[in-house]
């Protein structure tokens, strides 16, 4: 692969786990000419001058997309519009536009309009993350053999979609292009309905009164620690992924509540063999999970022996 | 702490993940004189030969338990009845009689029937495990820093509970003792539920005809992978957890859904503050169990940096 720059100035709207992560992986892979980094908070922009990993740090919109060749929305997707809007007015001819958002029918409603004439949009998410934020969080390998999947727009530029492939490729991901619709399906499951779950159980713990915190706690080993790890990702980040991917999680989220009627009556009537089936059957997606380099099959995703 | 063994013979009725695990944190702490293992399984019996981790492999309970000083059942909580039927003739009389199932009020009602005068049951249940099961994903490691529950009836014998927890502290684990019908709830909610949920989710997952497998499989880093390890854990096992614990997992269960409803409901009709306290208080058992000791750090179970 060409070690030459893919861009010659990248302007990450947001530097909190996935754009400071980009802002790594994009230097080890010298995949961007220069780097300029926006964040309102200023607690936020000396965190990310004292770990160095963008050129230029803005508290402005505007100065920080000047003369960028990329534009990545790296915020909670419920700014987005308002980002939009204001940036517009500073996009040059030629830009690409994109976003790290985890929902794409909603960031294609909302930032779509704004989009000026001879700036081309092609929304993106990268299918990676850990459960903690913020521009310390980040790290260059976070994207290494995860998916990244564009959603263009009908209509999309060919050769500015091409050129954001090339940027997540010299990133470390594999990338995919789908419609936005179906990426927002494929993702209910994979990813939102899997959060909401665990922010519910982790939840549901909590309010128990006949098990106090401390018990939920020192027992965690037994399988709930996992629950905990996801719902200690970012709050605000979370939110806006169901506010604005409410269509597909409810649907997914149906079914998943008929099912799991199906396995309470089970239960409660004492159908083994029902249990049993569905046991066996959910051992070949983890195969397959591990065989497709998604996950290390290291048992307890290698805890134990430490 | 001594390194005398606590047992001159400990007879291990099952040697898959629990059982190997005993065997090999028990040789580690020189805590067993000799170690006897059983399995109806000629290909287990002749795995576990290879590995080395029992003085002796029987086909035959009687043999197994035979002049057995500590006798534990590791095996699904189903075959608990017709296992201590078969070995109540063979156990000496002073002998302690153990468990390492998930449940307790069932093993309880179960056994007890079958226990001879002078024998002296302390249900147990080490709470440890990882997803893989059989003779060869036991390690000595498994149980140390992780909590073991004693829940012996009333009326058990003082000192031959001190012994069985001496053996378990020999073995890596802190021990707690408590009722079996509280751990049967402290366990639904802390290993059951999630792993009937994580089940769940999978089998919904692998029923979505508008998202293919293949999908599933590739996009799987976004949280659904996490899911996917637990749910690979044994099916025997989680199937005989789930009808012996029958009423507390229902009752968790019944919590559970009534507290999806609620998120459901909120994400259909917008209500991003609910969705934003929940979010924001869960973040704190996180960091509870993480303060315990309990779990990792790292973020991502320390996966992203591979």
């Amino acid at each position: 692969m060409s070690n030459e720059p893919v861009f010659a100035k990248v302007a990450l709207i947001g530097i909190g786990l996935i754009g400071a992560s980009m802002a790594h992986a994009a230097r080890r892979a010298g995949a961007a000419g220069r780097i300029a980094g926006y964040s309102p908070s200023a607690e936020e922009r000396a965190l990310a001058s004292r770990i160095g990993f963008a050129d230029s740090l803005h508290d402005d919109l505007a100065s920080c997309v000047q003369d960028a060749d990329l534009v990545v929305l790296a915020a909670p997707v419920g700014a987005f519009a308002g980002i939009a809007r204001t940036i517009a007015p500073a996009l040059k001819a030629g830009t690409i536009l994109s976003d790290v958002g985890s929902v794409k029918s909603a960031v294609l409603r909302d930032v779509s309009p704004h989009v000026p004439e001879g700036v081309h949009f092609v929304p993106a998410h990268p299918i990676a993350g850990t459960e903690q934020s913020g521009p310390g969080a980040g790290f260059a390998e976070l994207f290494d053999n995860r998916w990244c999947i564009l959603t263009p727009p009908d209509g999309a530029d060919a050769a500015a979609v091409e050129k954001l492939k090339t940027f997540w490729q010299r990133l470390g991901s594999q990338v995919e292009t789908m419609d936005a619709h179906h990426h927002d399906l494929v993702l209910a499951i994979t990813s939102h309905v899997p959060h909401l779950i665990a922010y519910n159980i982790v939840g549901t713990a909590d309010d128990l009164s006949a098990v106090t915190k401390s018990e939920v706690i020192k027992y965690s080993a037994g399988g709930f620690r996992d629950f905990t790890r996801i719902a200690a990702s970012d709050p605000t980040m979370w939110r806006d992924v169901f506010l604005n991917n409410r269509e597909a999680v409810l649907e997914v989220l149906g079914r998943f509540s008929e099912d799991l009627s199906a396995l309470q009556r089970a239960i409660r009537w004492g159908d083994g063999d029902a249990l049993f089936n569905l046991f066996t059957r959910t051992r070949a997606i983890r195969r397959g999970i591990i065989d497709a380099g998604q996950d290390m099959a290291a048992p307890n995703f290698g805890r134990n022996t430490k």
